[in-house]
């Protein structure tokens, strides 16, 4: 079962507004085991829309379009939908009267544009809008369907989940896919591709792979379509087992779990706290352990120690230490990750010294360059790490480094 | 000038990511003068790449290309497009080069897989990718331009601002599209359309006027289309310098501007340094500093005292005032201000304390409950804010509206 979405409104071809309702309608219509062939977005033209619906009509099974559905003159879908389906305008009664309701319980005048918002093309059912003054269209041909959908996303997405999924498993018999995916991080991809390529080599032939690479680790995500669900769910699950056994330093979980979530697990079924020392990484790596709720159950707090002063002051980095070997160094890594431990009363402290760029490189210590350290009960250690990036994604890179280097040694 | 952008990758028409590169494309492709007819996803199939690209080449002249050309099995638009050109795999000398220093800066192995990211069709021309393994490259046929781009945001976004804009620009010459930005802080979609409205009726006629929206504050876009630069460029300024004295304390700047850059520029022309102590934001407000480059200037360091201890540890807050008021208190954001502005020497300092939710509101204190503090050498300020949010729109919120009490107290 193949299906198109199709977004109509200037405001995403100018670049004004990001479309997020494509990914959501893909990722449902995907759930019930509907594969989306194209995801298109055109303007609010009469020739673009007649083009691309009746090329939907002709390829696909459904189609879903959202916006062009408002009261105002740039929004032409209804009426180019009448053309499609060769329909009149009609007044819709319930439409009508829902619509007159709900402005009068507002205050607001009941006037010619929400009338209008009352005509429909006499071939299509309505779906009423109960968040919303644009009605949903439900129109058929040829055993392939069209619904038209008001752009506002609340309102789109309460229509889908309670009206047009359920009116689309009535109509159709859907097979299902399946999709998976796991988080591995501390391999790039190109090395991940090869230490794990005799396993990909090995995998059902229905199964496709997919790396996603980002941040926060390298997902791997494995597809099934048109199959029997419980089946392939099976083969999917037994897949990433074996891959565990395969990386099992590298493999984090299931879905969209990060690094930090694994260590925040960690420290909380242990009873266990954390503190932070942040040099290079400025307070982006607590925040990503203080963006979740719950992080008060393990995290105490930690200081950013951009100066050197800061460094010595309270942390208690030793001068010497940072006239010797400078801020970027092993061993005053090493002396902010005990020092804030220490400061904090905490079980476990990670620290980050480094230079994030574009400026302040040297020879010796080039942008990129980082070093990370973990203290906890049995000791202290520390490693050098290299980024060739942008600043942001140094950062980025070296918290993620470093909270992986924690993970490692609670999972000793 | 007429333009499509085409994302490859199954990720999207399954709904796994939301699709924000080709909203960042289409914004900057107008910014010069060139109207996106239609944006389009497909899959990673060869016969839906020729499709596309055969069509956009027909129907357009500018074709730009994201995804799809990773060093994995599963990304084939590099050898589809080297089909559509009828074009050879070569090996880019420069890209090799490149991929092989700095897989080994980064200790990485340089294997079979990286050797094949080199691999161009010999048709293009190879636009070199400093942040990635995957090169851009450029394609000509009939006058018709095709660019395709690695689908990292980062990388495509680095390239096509430093390299293929600028190409395009050499390569076709592009009636004027002019739009201006300007960045407001402080006031409500719906109370700054009240305030400016006169101003928005007195406007030119061919200026076109657009809210957006976004946690760093509303940025106003003037737009004028197909129209002489220079006039159009004086008619904004002008409009854009009355609407300052109409709003000088909301009026923060133009173009991306935020807040944090206000304060930022200001201390470091001013030679003053900064110090932040914070809960509730864990990290989110200093991490708003750091991430630019020049910080250090200015920024000497953080606590974030995440539990009581460390707030009274560390920051020295009374343990009678934590008793008394609660950690969200104004008497506790004050102490906590004063307290890191001591700690670090600095000659101003940020606090914030408050509840970010889900979970720990009550009735008093319901979620979005916030104080933030600045202290100075004129003394020290507290203030309450309420917000209604998710936990990372709130911790978002808290940093900015905290930012802003400095930035208002140092221009005042």
């Amino acid at each position: 079962m193949k299906a198109r979405i199709i977004t109509i409104g200037d405001e995403i071809l100018i670049g004004q507004i990001v479309d997020t309702n494509t990914s959501w309608i893909a990722s449902r219509l995907n759930d019930i085991g509907v594969t989306i062939d194209t995801t298109i977005s055109i303007g609010d033209r009469e020739d673009a829309i007649i083009d691309c619906v009746e090329s939907a009509l002709r390829e696909v099974d459904i189609t879903i379009i959202t916006g062009g559905i408002g009261p105002t003159k740039d929004d032409i879908t209804k009426h180019t939908l009448a053309k499609i389906f060769k329909s009149e305008l009609v007044r819709d009664e319930a439409t009508y009267q829902f619509l007159k309701d709900m402005l009068a319980t507002r205050g607001v005048e009941f006037n010619e544009l929400n009338r209008s918002q009352a005509m429909v093309p006499a071939a299509c059912t309505v779906l009423p809008n109960r968040n919303g003054t644009a009605p949903c269209m439900w129109f058929e041909r040829g055993g392939k369907v069209v619904v038209s959908l008001p752009g506002v996303p609340f309102e789109m997405k309460s229509l889908m989940t309670e009206l047009v999924i359920p009116k689309l498993e009535e109509t159709f018999e859907f097979t299902s896919n399946v999709h998976k995916t796991a988080m591995t991080f501390g391999l790039a991809e190109s090395v991940l591709a090869t230490v794990i390529s005799d396993w990909e080599d090995g995998l059902e032939e229905y199964l496709h792979l997919a790396y996603l690479p980002n941040p926060s680790g390298i997902r791997l995500r494995l597809s099934a379509y048109n199959v029997e669900r419980e089946v392939a769910e099976i083969a999917i699950e037994r897949a990433f087992e074996e891959l565990k056994l395969i990386i099992p330093t590298y493999f984090i979980g299931y879905g969209e779990i990060t690094v930090a979530d694994v260590v925040a697990n960690i420290l909380i079924e242990r009873g266990s706290t954390l503190s932070i020392a942040e040099s290079c990484t400025g307070g982006a790596l607590s925040s990503r352990f203080t963006i979740n709720s719950g992080a008060s159950k393990y995290f105490v707090g930690s200081v950013v120690s951009y100066s050197n002063e800061v460094k010595h002051n309270v942390l208690g980095v030793k001068n010497e230490t940072l006239i010797k070997y400078g801020a970027v160094s092993e061993q005053v890594a090493r002396e902010m990750s005990e020092g804030v431990r220490r400061l904090c009363g905490s079980d476990y402290s990670i620290s980050t010294t480094g230079i994030a760029g574009p400026d302040g490189g040297t020879e010796d210590k080039p942008v990129g360059t980082v070093w990370i350290s973990v203290s906890g009960p049995s000791g202290t250690v520390a490693e050098k790490i290299t980024f060739v990036s942008l600043r942001e994604q140094n950062i980025m890179r070296s918290s993620a480094a470093a909270i992986n280097l924690l993970r490692l040694i609670l999972i000793k």
